[in-house]
């Protein structure tokens, strides 16, 4: 692509010119010859005008450069918006492997792409520009909407939904059974997990994330959220849109997990509890209570950020002037 | 099934015409015409009988209804019942998929399902009515016992042992080698991992969970325990009969666990300690020594629930008169 | 083998009939006729000599035996490097498995095994000696080098490359996407992830962790580190030479781990820091700045180990003289 169309692609003002071809996008670090690369401020734009780089993205408040320069607002996200332009991933036709296990009764649409060793059973339907990469396993009355990636080796058991644009990542296990016993008389019996896994739009889920089907509901993930690597989540949870959460946090049965919520890496959240939309909560904090709106919080259990770093500061405090409380508690006594 | 029969085979008592049909269970909430569902207290049965429920599990002390009710002492046990009833997963004839690798020295029991894309190597028993779904993977010389399910991309290395009834979700692994390394003079080698892993009668493993294999001695999971999704279990543990185990715990190399203990999520168990029966461990716990027998520990490092509640409320209390602490040992130094 | 011969091999002085034969190595609970086991003080020595263990490794200090011992500095060591003189599991000729889907660019070194549904997509390299077990899915532009073990459903994503000696245990996942998006008006927008994964020499990584690929930069593994089960490696991490870390930790995008380090499980490490060599970090940690080489942490926040310790002692000692503290403050106010 000519700098210059890209250049209009992206609602951006180019400097210099507009015939040079850029094939491929990299960071400053490993530019080379046809590479797009971003700077974000004068030490990196020097960076990158020393690489093989054949144009930046920057900012309009930026100097003028002996590089083609393409000036826009936020040149990290036009640099995401010129990956897209530039890889296109989905397919433009169809292809399935010689190896694929495809019941008779699937329904494909348009360039839908399935990989060696796929098996997916009876009743399930596949939409437009999905990607299905090598081992998955999808079982029967799946539905999977438009513009689905899934990597190799996911696993959807039977009945999960998934709508369009959603990416799931190698070793996702969807629909899985819940964690659900009744106890009597000693003995531990399994109790029937018939709901299912609804993921809307433009949901990611990364590797090796597993999420189980509803026990007499339905398990719900919300549009545009976004989960990381090794999360767990059980039964019934319903997670809104816009939700962040980060590696391997744990989220238990029948939870309630609000909108544009952000959550930091191996967090816990207790069974049948409801989180605010807007919550922040830090890393390891364990969640065993409601939470509302918009709160801030950190440590296990939880507590406002603010009152969990004062209470950490008062630990210190005390255990430097142990020997005068010790002293003060003694003599009183 | 008539709900005639299935009330003489759950031992309730029917209020109703005895000739409706069940062919299905659900939660009140997505009953239709044809399904049983349940209800435990007056506002549930009043929802109950708003559906479309053909037959509704309720306790002998709740009021008449113009729905068909089967009468119980546990509704929610009766239903579980009525689902194995009802749902028998058990294969009634033996299928191979096409696409599975199986070597010609596996010993088949009756009504033996195998998926696509399963790979099964030499001297592996299969028991009668397992089901092994598509996209696992058999290591030579396992066994694996009578009515196991083994769901998608389930992995057993070499010599792994199942007994009857044995159900592991997608993604679990048995017997990956444990994590032992001896350091000489500043290299790590790595340690033989000779054991194999004993999955005991009617336990359940949930997605993506980790049981490594013994070092010398094997790994035991008792019979009837209960593991939830994403949990690891190193080398040479023994964990009882009758564990409850929440997702994403992990428990280090040689430590045992007594029968009846339940754990919830995200706990950690240091290597080589014992914790004694009956114990009860509140969520992101840490064990670091021996635990007798009917403890119920919260916190990490754990201590028992009581004391864990009263540290958290001191230092509360102490951060929230912090300015009169300071002010106190000031003065008296 | 002859023990005569073994004893040469490992450097140690053998006690008894040298034509002996040892064809397999146990711990001494299990040792039966032909088996090597290992016996580091009086008591194991007894134990040894009860069992039918062929021949034991001891130390030179030990006692005479009516048993053939190997005497060695470090019996546990040279149990291992017998182990590893009579096992060794490199193939001694090529095979593939017909089921295995290879495309046809790859590029074989001598003696590679593959084995049944393994996916291997265009332009991987793979060196001598390499074994890929079942249902592995390789995608394009891998490089494998000499004698790595991939064990079954191991993922990687395009471009990962491994080094020689590396061991992936069964559903590892190197090269995913790292958790990476930018927030435009309350839009989330995936940032492109560009880099790879580099595994150097002689790593080993437990079951079912996932590795992500870097950003723009890549993520990093260095030679003889060991990583065990489920854990959490984010994007543009770099992780020394002979780290060892147990289960279930999680590092964050960007964040440099020095040599030598040793963490227990399920620690989490925030983003963008700096862990110095030689650091010691205990289990269910929280590292939430940089820190220094040498340092002995824990807690979540982490701090010195001592220092945590102490604040314990202090909270434990305040809780146990609440009244008098309560009284005090009370009376002064």
């Amino acid at each position: 692509m000519k700098i210059g169309d890209l250049a209009v692609l992206i609602k951006g003002i180019l400097e210099g010119d507009d015939g040079i071809d850029v094939t491929s996008l990299s960071g400053i670090s490993t530019a080379r010859v046809g590479d797009l690369t971003f700077a974000v401020d004068e030490n990196k734009l020097s960076q990158a005008e020393k690489s093989q780089s054949s144009c930046v993205l920057t900012t309009p408040s930026m100097r003028i450069s002996s590089k083609p320069l393409i000036r826009v607002n936020n040149p990290k996200l036009a640099f995401l918006i010129s990956y897209r332009i530039l890889y296109s991933e989905e397919p433009n036709t169809s292809f399935i492997h010689p190896s694929a296990a495809v019941a008779s009764s699937v329904k494909f649409g348009n360039n839908v792409y399935i990989g060696a060793q796929v098996s997916i059973e009876r009743h399930v339907t596949i939409g437009d520009n999905v990607i299905i990469e090598g081992g998955c396993v999808i079982k029967e009355n799946c539905f999977i909407g438009a513009s689905c990636h899934l990597y190799p080796r996911v696993v959807l058991y039977q009945n999960s939904i998934l709508k369009d644009n959603v990416i799931l990542h190698a070793g996702v296990v969807v629909g899985c059974d819940g964690f659900g016993y009744v106890k009597d008389q000693g003995v531990i019996y399994k109790f029937p997990q018939l709901g299912k896994v609804i993921i809307e739009e433009n949901v990611e889920i990364g590797a090796n994330t597993s999420i189980d089907r509803g026990s007499l509901d339905d398990t719900v993930i919300g549009a545009n959220s976004k989960i990381d690597n090794l999360c767990h989540i059980a039964h019934n949870v319903k997670i809104g849109r816009n939700v962040i959460m980060a590696a391997q946090c744990g989220i238990a049965g029948g939870t309630v997990i609000g909108d544009d919520v952000t959550m930091s890496g191996q967090i816990a959240v207790i069974d049948n509890v409801t989180i605010g939309r807007n919550t922040t909560i830090g890393g390891q904090s364990g969640i065993i209570g409601n939470i509302d709106e918009g709160a801030v919080l950190w440590g296990s259990p939880a507590k406002p950020l603010a009152q969990a770093k004062k209470q950490m500061a008062v630990l210190s405090w005390l255990t430097k002037n142990f020997s005068s409380l010790t002293k003060m508690v003694r003599e009183k006594a």
